[in-house]
């Protein structure tokens, strides 16, 4: 291919808008085209890329027994009101109508359609397990897009669906398809990525894990363990408590020295629940500053409605920690948003406290608060605080669960050392135990070896094509452009003709295009009369592994310059002998 | 892959639903499952078939230049009201609003999505031509899809738009386009596929073709002269009259001997316009047969409304032949529907004469009637008729346009003679010379060696990948199923392990099975406890081109039976050297 009739411009200054290196490096060298928010069209050298990349997550899905079908991208509502998920998924789903006025939606993810291709043909166990897969477009309206191909409303997604008769089975496949994602990652250059516990959100089902490639610009957050190698997303990692109690000191290492603390500690445990004075104060910090203590010795209320009927829920926790909404909104079963307090609710908003709190709100606690005492917290009237509140005495029978988040320097939940820190990573790929979710609601049965009707249980594994082609990116650059590893590099050999008004250099480049071609290497080839400059910023935007020069001073040595793009690497072959050369060279890439 | 796992279901009974066999046969074969209409999901073995012709088509696009991209499915409103076919398509546009209010709609073709990708790009003449295609996912939403693939709502369709600075580089590029349609169809199995002109519709521009697999349950009608081999889609076809003149009679050959006839012709253009009274007759067929007349002697009234604002449209034909409503549409520009004739109107329905007709309706005449006299025709007064109508003398200054379909045993527009004949055909693909349409409404301009600001020239050229697959099955099966071509097939072989409960055969039909995958031959295995006539209605239905047995009977003698899907071939070969002998087998197929 001639690099002069390739498709799409190429620039050297960053766009305003991009604040990624992936991205900005898509839209400099000529990849992506911006059609609306979190949507765009792809030019040749990425569609090159992700055909490459959707070409090697195929094998991987072949390899583990998967079988390739094609699931609708406009479906019908009626197979996602079978699920429920017509109504509990919000506004990220597009829905619209046919001519008809039928109601239809655009698919975000299949396991409905899944579930609707197989539930006839898999009515006896013996069909069990199998697993289907598609490559294809879907589309999830995305409240904020953001850095380009990491985070779109229209994507390319490798989707799969297994059926099993055993959650032993299950087990097994999914163990199976992580090693294959794994193999994927591998071959795509990024085997960095690892693996995560994760929540499994709207898609139901309990276990699940994420893979992360990790990078200060992911949007997500990962708690990883510096001891046992733990990971989780933060928002589905359990957070421990260190207690302030004998116990907490004898674990082998606490971040913070609290043995002078806790002495007070104990003493605090018998102060009297004590009304003070605290006008204006409603943040933790002034509170706590005013009366002399800390946010760790404060009972914090952090107040949310639901969405359906925006009743209250008052979530306690310790006034050090953060909540992790994720918990919550898992434990209530329901969405829920930031409360606006009314003055007719009867909440003081900035006094509450668990003392004396108004009727009609659901109240929770974090662990973070069980069998804490000492403690400052609101009074339920404006302008006063308690101080001494003690957790068993003064609110007795409360119950405590995980609501908080998990923090850096934090207790491993695995380990149980403080070893814990939180990176940041792009999600580039899931799997989840879906159990019986979709095939209980939308009444997929088999017949066991017993006679017997039962539900298959699932499981489910997503990879995006496009974000996993610009964290490749993103993990592989230089300033100058993307370094993309030679499995999905958009051609083999940038072959540069410098001077192609020469005759000589044009004669020499094209008998060594000509050559690498019928080697069937894949060659973008430079033949423009533009500076050496132009051509290997160029050469830089497009990434390919291997550079081939032919210039009027390489053909006086009678050599060609190969370079490779990574500038590990640096040759000078003589010009009868280039293309195999190359070739060779390529291999051992 | 062992058949045993192939999720689908395949069954003998032909669905009641299924008026055409490719429909018939995908379904009972496993190929394809029913999701809303016009909508499916495909099992494995269609998505390997439209993954082999998705290839085919792609090399050869590729053999012209064509640069592979990605368009969005879902492009944004704004992109379609730049061209203005926003508001000028109908229904068929899928049309939604995303969360925040902007309106979107699902690409059903993308000229406008290629314009936009290229329009900034290409502003030197130095960048032309060029060609950009994709294959992916489209929605339409079809009034009335049917039978099967052959037409839905949703559908995968290779689309590629080129670029051009003047009309003779389109005319070149649309040649050898051409040439690369004819070489797909050859590769996919379907030579027999000819290329016809048709009309633009709604894509614009003037020149196009059709390539159609002509069948019986084509929905579209092609005229095709015997003699000279010109081909048009009915709604292109020029429709030629033989007119009752001197002239007629010199042709070389007419249909109907109208020799005596003409003669009182010659007298009926003296014959008077005399009112008779009709009561009751409302029809052509009715009038004629009363006043003693024919249908090729009386003048036709069909009646329209434009849908944009229901004023009626009055087209005068000769009565024994058909409107062309197509030709009509492009006459007008705008889109039309059948009348509905009110009183207020002052349009006499079924009376409708050229003279003394009402006011403020368009009144057009198709050149069937130009020269004609002695006509029957309405007489705009209820319950009465003219006789005795001469085109000339009683409708002075008419305009005559041809809005007639052209019909069986007609005259070819090309060579001049009758031999025209009205086949049946399946559209599996189009080209089209755009002109300026996009470029212009969009804006899309480019600077020419003279520095003149001028607007490209585009062409864009469509492949059905699912059609084109039922079409192959349209034209090749059999009562027992689909006969792929070796180089769509979804395996290349079909084994059979006979009795497979029997270790002798299992061990064998294994060991085949692993010699015939380690030649890299892509094999469906079936070791399944099932009969011999399970087994081999199962493999008809999958239509893969070679069969190979391996049955006690078969291991008694040493051989496996070879057959091929399409009967022609039966072999035996040696056990030992079965792997070899069916992999040159298929080569020679």
């Amino acid at each position: 291919m001639k690099l002069e009739k390739l498709v799409g411009d190429r620039f050297k200054e960053k766009p305003s808008d991009c604040v990624v290196d992936s991205h900005a490096l898509m839209v400099r060298g000529g990849y992506i085209k911006f059609v609306a928010n979190g949507i765009f069209s792809s030019y040749m050298p990425l569609k090159r890329i992700t055909r490459k990349i959707e070409q090697i997550i195929r094998e991987e899905m072949d390899a583990i027994d998967g079988q390739e079908v094609q699931f609708p991208v406009v479906m019908p509502a009626s197979i996602w009101q079978e699920s429920g998920r017509y109504e509990s998924i919000g506004a990220e789903m597009a829905r619209f109508q046919d001519r008809s006025g039928s109601p239809l939606v655009l698919g975000m993810t299949h396991e409905e359609a899944a579930v609707h291709l197989v539930r006839e043909y898999a009515q006896s166990y013996a069909k069990y397990p199998f697993m289907v897969y598609q490559i294809q477009t879907k589309f999830r309206d995305e409240a904020r897009p953001r850095a380009g191909l990491i985070r779109v409303r229209e994507f390319t997604m490798k989707d799969a669906y297994s059926f099993h008769t055993s959650q032993e089975d299950l087990e097994e496949y999914y163990q199976k398809c992580h090693k294959a994602y794994e193999r994927i990652y591998a071959r795509v250059g990024v085997p960095e990525v690892i693996s995560v516990a994760s929540d499994s959100g709207m898609m139901g089902g309990s276990v699940s894990h994420e893979f992360m490639l990790l990078t200060p610009i992911g949007e997500d957050s990962i708690a990883i363990c510096s001891e046992c190698g733990y990971s989780a997303n933060m928002e589905a990692a359990e957070c421990i408590i260190e207690k302030e109690t004998a116990e907490s000191n004898t674990a082998e290492c606490i971040i913070e020295n609290e043995t002078a603390e806790s002495n007070t500690t104990k003493d605090s445990a018998t102060e009297k629940l004590t009304k003070v004075h605290t006008p204006d104060m409603h943040t933790i910090e002034e509170v706590c500053s005013f009366l002399g203590s800390s946010p760790e010795k404060s009972c914090k209320a952090v107040v949310y409605q639901r969405n359906q009927d925006d009743s209250y829920v008052i979530l306690f926790i310790r006034g050090d920690f953060e909540v992790n909404e994720t918990k919550l909104t898992n434990f209530l079963g329901c969405e829920i948003h930031p409360a606006e307090i009314t003055e007719e609710s009867g909440i003081k908003a900035g006094f509450i406290g668990p003392v004396g709190l108004c009727d009609g709100v659901t109240v929770l606690y974090d662990r973070s608060l069980e069998d804490a005492s000492g403690l400052v917290c609101g009074a339920n009237e404006v302008d006063y605080h308690y101080v001494g509140l003690a957790m068993d005495r003064d609110v007795a029978g409360a119950e405590y669960h995980d609501f908080a988040k998990i923090r850096d320097n934090g207790i491993c939940p695995h380990c149980g050392k403080p070893a814990i820190h939180i990176s940041r990573g792009i999600e580039v790929g899931n799997i989840f135990q879906l159990g019986t979710k979709y095939t209980k609601s939308m009444n997929m049965t088999y017949t066991d070896q017993n006679g017997e009707i039962k539900y298959p249980i699932m499981g489910c594994y997503g990879i995006g094509v496009g974000r996993l082609a610009a964290s490749v990116c993103e993990a592989h650059h230089d300033e100058n452009g993307p370094i993309w590893p030679k499995a999905i590099a958009p051609w083999q050999v940038h072959l540069c003709a410098v001077r192609a008004d020469q005759a000589e250099v044009k004669e020499a480049a094209d008998r060594l295009y000509a050559e690498l071609e019928a080697r069937g290497m894949e060659v973008i080839y430079d033949d423009r009369e533009v500076s050496a400059g132009v051509m290997f910023s160029d050469a830089d935007l497009l990434g390919v592994p291997l550079r081939a020069v032919v210039s009027p001073r390489n053909l006086k040595q009678g050599i060609v310059e190969i370079t490779s793009r990574d500038k590990t690497l640096s040759e000078k072959a003589p010009l009868e002998d280039a293309a195999s050369v190359i070739e060779n060279l390529f291999k051992t890439l």
